[in-house]
């Protein structure tokens, strides 16, 4: 895979050109595409504008409807649920968090559940939003059935991300994990190097953990059984049922308190059918909120300057390689596959979006 | 190990007469035990009443005061933090959940942040409170630091479980998880049965998967380093940075938001220095209480209807185990070592408690 360092402000303003073209109004391209290149600069590819060719696909086929409002399902003073209906992902779930912000800081907490929706980046982001207005935030996503349960064989649920984000000094704690060992895309890295998986990553059709990437990934577009184990492996013995039980958790956030399609009942084709969960808690709920972030930073200072394990070079806490990476790609440009590039212009291309010589600010770093 | 088989009831009233003794109420003191014999109940037997032994030490050194009342150290309509200032675990959790189960009737979602406490016994215990009120219940709590974060080799967190319950038919879901691979516990049964530990359970003292039960408990004991690994195991090719950033979260809702003792500086002697936090969250804050237990009564079956994998007997949901366990044990007596019969008897001796002819109602199935 060959990659280019594109210039951060022109590929931001390259994609907003797209959406807007779309239909969407320069305010929600501007939204939607922050989600995808804030996954860039915090170096997770797979979430970035790579998927814009997903996006493009789903709003082509009619599964986003640029023009379409949110519908208020349920209301009370700290929670709402809103039905999606069909909007695009990333907009409904900034209005979601901003909601659930705004109950918080009336009351102390606030919850929003969505339904009927698609894809909405990487959950952190929403967290983020939160933690900017100096807030606690959770989020949490359901997704197509890719996980399969302890002692089971058939995928029953996603690989549910839970995302948490905590203000602290001199950056935030921040949280956005997959409750499976890992997600699809590293299956797809793998198959793509033709190398064998890890042990205990995922199970084939008999449920029994497989190291060929490409017969799992057949299986689960094909439905044939098997899928990622969850958090913790393939027995009780490595805690199998605890990443199980946080995955039915995430399902109970999502698709049970929003009315939504659980896991098992999500197609892959698109369709606007994930749920998810927005929560925000004003911290100053449990007291003086500077003592309480000066507490949170102490914590996470002690870890990282705790004795590292032979062989490693030292201890991380969560949030701290994206802010590294940010500061790099800001630095450097945002590293994006020769494919992509291609996909993006093809995109544009096909939408009549007129294309300036060096669109991207390409720099070679090789 | 020698196992008896005591009559609930009459184990109940044994070990509620040390308490009264101790100086607890009689409504206290049944509070107490009925934590302790739901985990014997449960099949939880380290967290039953084998640990009275443990609590009886914390009174008898003063780590506990039956006399001492909770102080309210911040409040808001949704929240409160109170100070436990020694009073027994258990008793000040009953009354935290309780409290947020009040406010989560007013406003949908209360939570309760307690430091300075003691053990509090099962952690699911205080969200089965919540469900039988018809509501979701979270409960968490830190720990002495017996965990390593990944890449460490000094023990900083907590096993710091997490405790999730909702209502569902014909049974809730009742998770009630360490953020760890496995408890102290489980270290301590391979140590006494002389087996070696299962790899990617727990660390040396330079933080590398070591399965000598024996060398990783002297080193918790003697702080040398090593400890228990995250859920996910060693590395973060197996999730490692996921179980360690869910201790992390677990740590950010007991100590941080209570102003108590973070798991690093907790000590192991009984002080009362953890830190817990109870959530209540009335969930019929998402629309009709009936639809949404209906919706999670059905992918409960679901799960478990699902097909096993080869080798496995079939899918579990939380609490199943447990509920199964429940109705063998209320049938057959509570499995007792007989250790733990001579430590109750030596109790309630010292104690001056008058011991009846087989308190116990002693049953030998063998």
């Amino acid at each position: 895979m060959s990659y280019v360092y594109c210039n951060v402000d022109k590929l931001r303003a390259f994609c907003e050109k797209i959406f807007i073209r779309y239909g969407f109004s320069a305010q929600e391209a501007k939204d939607i595409v922050d989600v995808l290149i804030t996954a860039d600069l915090f170096g997770i590819e797979s979430h970035g504008v790579q998927r814009m060719v997903r996006y493009a696909d789903a709003l082509n086929n009619g599964f986003i409807d640029p023009k379409a409002s949110v519908c208020t399902v349920f209301e009370t003073p700290c929670s709402a649920v809103w039905d999606a209906t069909k909007t695009m992902g990333q907009i409904i779930s900034i209005s979601a968090m901003k909601f659930a912000i705004q109950k918080a800081r009336e009351y102390g907490f606030g919850i929003v559940t969505v339904k009927n929706s698609n894809h909405f980046g990487i959950a952190g982001y929403y967290t983020l939003m939160a933690a900017e207005e100096d807030m606690l935030g959770i989020c949490m996503t359901n997704t197509e059935a890719i996980a399969i349960p302890t002692n089971g064989k058939k995928a029953m649920l996603g690989t549910s991300p839970i995302a948490v984000c905590m203000p602290a000094d001199p950056i935030p704690f921040w949280y956005d994990a997959a409750t499976t060992v890992v997600t699809r895309g590293k299956l797809e890295v793998y198959q793509k190097a033709e190398k064998p998986l890890p042990s205990g990553w995922a199970a084939d059709e008999n449920g029994i953990s497989c190291t060929e990437a490409k017969q799992i990934i057949r299986n689960i577009c094909d439905k044939k059984g098997g899928g990622i184990f969850p958090l913790g492996g393939e027995h009780e013995i490595s805690g199998s049922h605890k990443g199980y039980g946080l995955g039915i958790i995430v399902e109970l956030f999502t698709s049970i308190f929003s009315g939504g399609t659980t896991s098992p009942h999500v197609q892959n084709n698109g369709n606007a059918d994930t749920s998810f969960c927005f929560m925000a808690m004003d911290y100053g709920m449990f007291g003086n909120k500077c003592e309480i972030k000066n507490r949170v930073s102490a914590l996470l200072q002690e870890l990282r300057e705790s004795p590292h394990a032979e062989g490693c070079e030292r201890v991380f806490t969560h949030g701290e390689k994206e802010w590294l990476s940010k500061t790099q790609v800001e630095k450097n440009g945002i590293p994006v596959q020769e494919k992509t590039v291609y996909e993006l212009q093809q995109i544009a291309q096909e939408l009549g979006v007129v294309i300036k010589e060096d669109p991207f600010g390409l720099k070679d770093l090789s």
